[in-house]
């Protein structure tokens, strides 16, 4: 008797699993059940096909030489037999039987399996909102859904994101790009909450303003007001004209059919797998947005739905349910998002994960340009490095600003992956030349500052406590060593001006035992400044956190 | 008694050695010795200056914010004297004791030092050649040199630089984009040899032509000829006209004063040093260009002089000079140039070099886009993997094409770093959006491939190899998996057409004990026909690496 390895679900994970198992086990029959018209689409690519930047939804489901990837293409190509329109409405474990319903014809009918594969994949979460069920209110997750989005997108019109995470972000950018009028409203009190720490969101948030979206934050939305099509967004006292409404505050495992049939479900609420990408039942594998990962930071299941993830889970899942042997490592929790200029992502744990994970937690911000500083087209970046006090190990990294953060996420994920000490990760031999990298790599520079911090050699404070102090009326001195001239530009009110290139001569004019918090820039003046008042006897210099640049809040300009 | 510190040198390594001895010491007196006039400059900004994508001289010498890195910041920020235009002509090591030459005055004095560091840095090599002092020949080092050349430089004359390696490209670039007709001539028969393997090296010789430059390889130049100033270059039976020559055969480490003062120097040549950057003088110190570094990989010495390495050995040189601990983890043998349009660049080991250290290798050739196929701006990239059998551990990375090799070159030496397996490096977290990356990073899926073929499923044979047998009339089948499209746009010729998707039906009318060795556009493809071929029980199917865009001869147009 041959194998039979039926799968269920024909998008990023489930196509992987299936070609896997098929080119580990040729003799197998590999057969993918999906309930929709197309399979194996990039769906990660919606809101560039929203914006026009992909011009055709044929570009999202073809392989890279131009070959759509249809049923035809598995049959030929990959030798797996695919059914389209066809819902799977139960497993029976007992029988090794998956029940079916033919969503053209209508017809049920029955179909047996040796190994299962569940890719299932995720929904986009509808709130229970007043009127959510109006017109012109929208998920954006297949291509249905793409195109009714990009057909109700008109130019001056107004729209309404709700939901400020990674596809609440790029679909306000798209519908921008297409010329609308955006509100973006999210319910916490930051953009991309659990992404990125507050004061990294805060650049991502800015630049959105700057490109003419309206961010609310820290504002519920409890309903929506129209008549056969939405009108308003209804958020606390506000009333948000929208005559188009994305909703975007998430999505949620599938795990109906899986939960129905007895499969564990994890704490995170999606299928619970093992290190092979089992399920509960041997005979059952899941991978992809319907399933849980560990990740190798907290050591916890985490549920971090990522096509790169899909991929990698669909591959192991494949192998395994063929009769091969592999397994996945887990997810470092690594996402990243372009928004208009600005790249921002993350890697690892962010200081909030890392302290709700009970870390002794110590933090970097450094920005610096992305490349020689005298390189033509370089561009800023600010780093925040996370780190464990107790071991020096690195927790995370968080990325933004117009400049390459790409690549320092990818040397930080792997470098997080190998349990790197901030130590480790200043001594990496990274790429230098002008074009690509100072030398001495952003990434390098904010694991020195780290050393010296975990040393007790750098004292940071961040811009959140020097705010507070400012607005206390507590007493100490914020000291702006940058020179005259850029202190004269921009500054932060309230700052005493001494260029660090004074600060040796000039130090006997201030007072020995008061606070003092130097600034520059970016942070490394400041820094040099704290090492010059400590060396001259100074009680108590400090420096601020990333300066300038990391500064959220209103600068004096001129 | 105060220590002191003296530092032989003002760039890279002397600048941050000193600083971060003062800064870890501040009661100790540093004072750095240069006998040059500039100090501290970006040196590898040179090629940029002279091609005027940087524009000012100042541009190499300033920090970030624009303040000159000349004595008096060094004296008013870092509490460092420097002394330039000084030559230090002798160590008197009994005595500790450097003898100095002020090249001003003239006039000669000594200095006492309790702790040494040498960043002596490293000079052109200037080969021996037949009239190699005529005028308008140069190396390209110091910012006086670079200024030269560059008042050289005029449109439509000819130059020519002797010597294939980083530095040569990126002067040759340099000129070319002045409007200089340029020939680079090297003497070995391929560009960047000690930096990449041939066939990716071939990627940049293919962009330097394309560009306009004249490339000849295999070509030992044996002298110069002209008048006053040079009018020809004397390579072999060749006369290459040129009004301008830059000589760049290498660089070579300024060991002179340590060599007389009796301090081991290393089989590469340069200062021997432990890993607290100590020589055999434990009172002495080296760090940057002037001495050896331990590559990680090979575990042996190695000369890889780079601004990168300067940095991080000048911090550890400094910290121990001054008292404190610590060390420098060694090298990964990461480079990168720009040549025009291609960035290409290495981390680990070539296969040349792991041959060479004695690894029993397996390779990759794997192109693909830089980012999801069908993101706008996605451009193609070759990487080359070099894994050890044995082990299964990634021993190197090669990276060529006009997008972003960069990054993958950092996530790789970090992995190698941690002497990652391909299985690991298939498993990293990488950060995925459609701008970015394709849902399986390029170095994910090079690693896939690695560990398909260390397992024995991925039987891949060189473009060389296939070459060579269609050179010598080897029965076998070159098939080409493409479609009838690709395949009458561009191939091999000789090649047999069998798109993949019929190849399931037509494999019957394929002689099944034949050696077949099937390819498509990047490998891919060729590698599902050999695993069809597999199945069917044919007996020797194989693929060509890196398909056709690694096919480094003549392709049939059209």
């Amino acid at each position: 008797m041959k194998l039979r390895v039926v799968v269920i679900g024909a998008n990023a994970a489930g196509a992987k699993a299936a070609s896997k198992a098929k080119r580990v086990n040729p003799q197998a029959e590999v057969i993918v059940i999906d309930r929709g018209d197309f399979i194996s689409y990039g769906a990660c690519g919606i809101p560039y096909y929203i914006s026009d930047t992909v011009a055709h939804l044929d570009e999202l489901m073809s392989t890279p030489v131009g070959v759509i990837r249809d049923g035809n293409f598995f049959k030929k190509v990959k030798g797996v037999e695919v059914r389209t329109n066809t819902e799977v409405t139960g497993i029976d474990r007992e029988r090794k039987i998956v029940q079916l319903h033919d969503l053209a014809s209508g017809g049920r009918s029955e179909l047996g399996y040796d190994r299962l594969v569940l890719a299932t994949g995720s929904s986009p979460i509808v709130p229970r909102l007043d009127n959510v069920t109006l017109g012109n209110i929208f998920t954006v997750k297949s291509l249905e859904q793409a195109k009714a989005v990009k057909e109700s997108a008109a130019a001056d019109a107004t729209a309404c994101i709700v939901g400020g995470g990674l596809i609440g972000l790029e679909t306000a950018e798209a519908l921008r790009q297409k010329g609308m009028k955006v509100t973006l409203v999210e319910m916490r009190d930051q953009l991309l909450p659990g992404v990125l720490d507050r004061e990294i969101a805060f650049l991502v948030e800015r630049e959105l303003k700057q490109q003419g979206i309206t961010v609310l934050t820290g504002s519920p939305v409890s309903g929506f007001a129209g008549g056969e099509t939405v009108e308003k967004v209804l958020a606390g006292e506000q009333e948000i004209p929208a005559s188009l409404v994305i909703l975007a505050p998430g999505v949620t495992p599938n795990v109906a059919v899986a939960r129905e049939a007895g499969i564990a479900i994890g704490a995170t609420g999606a299928i619970a797998v093992d290190a092979m990408q089992r399920t509960s039942d041997p005979d059952i594998y899941a991978c992809g947005d319907c399933c849980e990962a560990t990740h190798i930071v907290s050591g916890k299941p985490s549920y971090i739905p990522l096509g790169s993830t899909a991929n990698k889970q669909g591959r192991v899942a494949g192998i395994n349910a063929a009769g091969g042997e592999a397994t996945f490592a887990g997810v470092a929790g690594t996402s990243i998002l372009r928004a208009f200029r600005i790249n921002a992502g993350k890697t690892g744990l962010t200081e909030s994960e890392a302290r709700a994970c009970g870390y002794d937690v110590e933090t970097v911000i450094s920005p610096a340009p992305d490349r020689a500083h005298f390189f033509p087209g370089a561009k800023p970046i600010v780093l925040k490095m996370v780190a464990d006090r107790t071991t020096g190990r690195v927790l995370g990294l968080q990325a933004a600003g117009e400049g390459a953060v790409d690549k320092r996420l990818d040397a930080a994920a792997t470098a997080i992956t190998f349990r790197a000490t901030a130590e480790q990760v200043s001594q990496l031999d990274l790429a230098y030349a002008p074009p690509y990298a100072a030398a001495m790599d952003n990434l390098i520079v904010a694991a020195d500052i780290m050393k010296n911090k975990l040393a007790g050699h750098a004292r940071g404070i961040s811009a959140q406590e020097v705010k507070r102090k400012l607005d206390d009326g507590h007493d100490f001195i914020l000291l702006d060593v940058r020179s005259p001239a850029e202190h004269a530009e921009v500054g932060i009110e309230g700052a005493k001006l001494v260029p660090l290139g004074m600060l040796r001569e000039k130090a006997a004019e201030l007072p020995k035992d008061k606070e003092i918090i130097a600034f520059c820039k970016i942070s490394l003046r400041g820094y040099e400044a704290q090492k010059i008042l400590d060396a001259a006897g100074f009680a108590d210099a400090k420096f601020m956190d990333g300066g300038i640049l990391a500064w959220p809040y209103a600068l004096r300009r001129g």
